[in-house]
C-alpha cells in the first residue's frame, strides 16, 4: 500500500462532490460553502472569493510519526495538534475548533492521559481551535501503537482561502523561516504552526500569493506537489540562498522534512523579508519547464542543477 | 482506563469554551456559531435558537467495534460512517461534509482499501455527507488493529440542535424502530441512520421534543447518560409495550445496545405512531425520581421494578 496513491485513487472516485466543495480532497484542507450559509468578518461580508468552511483531519501514530522513547506525551500532544493547525496556516485559515480521537494503550496511566490531552488543549487554545468534540478507545495489547487523529475546522478570511496549486511561471518561490534538522535537534516535536504569519503574508500580498504549502516532507517533494497537474512548470531554487538552520547543509535543508515552515509562490513584485519576527526568504523561482524530461524541482549549487523532486520523506513506502 | 470517565476529566478542564461553543463536549455532538457566520435556510434567516455547526468525531476499532472474521469490509465501511450519522441524527441535524482517517494492516491490498472506502463513500454520499478530506497510514505489524475516525460536520435547522439533556418530569418516553439482538442479527452491520426520520420528528414536535440521543450502548445506559445532571428525573419503562425484534425478550431489548435507534423525552400531547415508515412507541414516562435511593432508570415489567440503569455495554471496562 502506498497512502498518496492510494488517497489519490480513492478520491479520484468522488469526482461529484457537488457545488458546496469548492475545494476538494488534495490540498492541504478542503473548503466548503454551504448552500445558505454566510461568512462575515468584522461586519462587512465577504468579498469575492471570501469566506467558507475548511476542514482538514490528520492522524499521528507511534512508530510512523514519534517515538515514546524520545517523545514525551506533552510532545506527541502538541506535534499532533501542530501538524494539523499548520494545514490551515498553508491555506492562509483562521481555526475554529477541533476534535481528537485517540487509541490508547491498556495500561496507560489517567494522568498520562491528561498529560497527552492537556497539551493538545495547550495547543488548540493558543491558535484559537477549542477541542469541541472527542473519543477515545484503548488498544486491546500493549505492542498496539498509540494513535491520534486530529481534526480542525477553520474559517477562510475574506480574501479566500490559499490552496497548493496555482503556481505561475515568473513566480517568486519563497519560504518562511530556516529549514533542515528537524528530526535531529527535536524542532519536529516543539514547532509551532505559522498561523499569524500566514495570515498576515496572504493579508500583504493578497491576490499575489498564488499558492502556498506547509513544508512536512522535505522541500523537495512538497514543492512538486505544488506542481501536480502543472507539468509545464518548473520550481529553480538557489541554493546559496536557502535558510539553513545551523549545521544544516542544503541537502539536507532540501529533503529532512518535518520543517513546518511556509512554502509559496508569489507574483513579481516587492516580498517583505519578514513577516512580524519571521524571516520570508525568497529561494527560486517558476519557470516554463523546458521539457517534459526535466526534473519538476530543480536546485542549482555551485553551477550543477541537482533533481530535488523526490527529495523527502514519506511516512511509508 | 475508563474511556468515558477519562473524556469527562479531559472536557472538564475546558470549561472556558467560550460563547461560540453552544454546545460542548458530552452531547452526541458539539454545536458551534461562530461569530460571522450566519445560517439560513430557504431564504429565511434562522429565527429564534436556529442554526449552528454541529461536529463530531468517532472511531471503529477491530476487535472492539467489529472482527474481521464476521463482518466483510463493506460491511466495516458502512457501519464506521453511519454510527458517526447516527450522532447528527440525535441531533435532529442535516448531515454536510464528512472526514476519515484510517490506519490499515501493511498488506492490505489496495482493492481492500478501496471496498472499504467505497462503502465509506456510498453512506456518506446518501445521507449528503461527502467524504472531503482523509488520511490514511499503515500499520507497522499485521496485528495491529485497523482503525477507523470519522468527523461529521452538520447543520443544525431552524429550530435548533435537539440536546441528549432537557427531559422534564412529565415526559413522554419514546423510541423508534425495535430493539434488541442487534449483535446477533448482524443489524449492528447494516443499520441506518435515522437522519431523516429525527429531522421529520423535530419537525412534527417542534419545541415538545426535549431532549434525543441515539442508541449505541444500550437502552439502560443510555436512558441513564440523558439525566446526568438532573438526580430529580426518573425514566420508568413499560416492558409490556417495548417494541422487541423478534426472538428477543426486554431484557435484551434493554441492554443488548447497538441499536442506532432514536430515544427521546418529549412533552405530553398527541404523539404520532410512526415517521414516515418507522414506527414510533411510547415506552415510558419521565417522573420526579422518589429518592436519591431510587435508580435513574427502571422498568416495571409484571409488576415488579428492575433497576436497568447499568443495562448495556460499553466497549471496555
Amino acid at each position: 500500500m502506498h497512502e498518496r496513491e492510494l488517497l489519490r485513487r480513492i478520491f479520484d472516485v468522488s469526482a461529484g462532490l457537488g457545488p458546496e466543495v469548492v475545494i476538494g480532497p488534495g490540498d492541504d484542507m478542503a473548503m466548503l460553502r454551504p448552500a445558505g450559509w454566510s461568512f462575515s468578518h468584522g461586519g462587512a461580508v465577504g468579498e469575492g472569493c471570501g469566506g467558507g468552511v475548511l476542514l482538514a483531519v490528520d492522524q499521528l501514530i507511534e512508530g510512523v510519526h514519534f517515538s515514546r522513547t524520545t517523545a514525551s506525551l506533552s510532545q506527541v500532544g502538541h506535534k499532533a495538534m501542530a501538524r494539523c493547525l499548520s494545514d490551515v496556516a498553508a491555506m492562509a485559515g483562521k481555526p475554529r475548533a477541533s476534535l481528537v480521537s485517540a487509541v490508547l494503550p491498556p495500561s496507560m496511566s489517567d494522568d498520562d492521559a491528561m498529560e497527552l490531552f492537556d497539551a493538545m488543549r495547550a495547543t488548540a487554545d493558543m491558535f484559537h481551535a477549542p477541542i469541541v468534540g472527542g473519543d477515545l478507545a484503548a488498544h486491546r495489547s500493549q505492542d498496539h501503537p498509540l494513535t491520534c487523529s486530529i481534526t480542525v475546522m477553520a474559517e477562510a478570511t475574506d480574501r479566500g482561502a490559499v490552496s497548493r496549486f496555482g503556481a505561475r511561471a515568473g513566480d517568486l518561490v519563497c519560504v518562511t523561516g530556516s529549514l533542515g534538522g528537524s528530526l535531529d535537534s527535536g524542532r519536529h516535536l516543539d514547532f509551532q504552526p505559522r498561523i499569524g504569519e500566514s495570515i498576515m503574508l496572504h493579508a500583504i500580498l493578497s491576490s499575489r500569493l498564488h499558492s502556498m504549502i506547509d513544508l512536512s516532507d522535505g522541500l523537495g517533494i512538497d514543492a512538486a506537489r505544488m506542481l501536480e497537474g502543472a507539468d509545464g512548470l518548473q520550481v529553480r531554487i538557489d541554493a546559496g540562498v536557502l535558510p539553513c538552520h545551523d549545521g544544516v547543509d542544503w541537502k539536507a535543508a532540501v529533503s529532512d522534512g518535518e520543517d513546518y515552515e511556509l512554502l509559496c509562490m508569489v507574483a513579481p513584485g516587492d516580498i517583505p523579508t519578514s513577516i512580524v519576527e519571521c524571516p520570508l526568504t525568497v529561494i527560486g523561482e517558476i519557470v516554463d519547464r523546458p521539457s517534459l524530461e526535466m526534473p519538476p524541482v530543480v536546485v542549482s549549487s555551485g553551477g550543477v542543477e541537482h533533481d530535488v523532486s523526490s527529495s523527502g520523506w514519506e511516512h511509508q513506502g
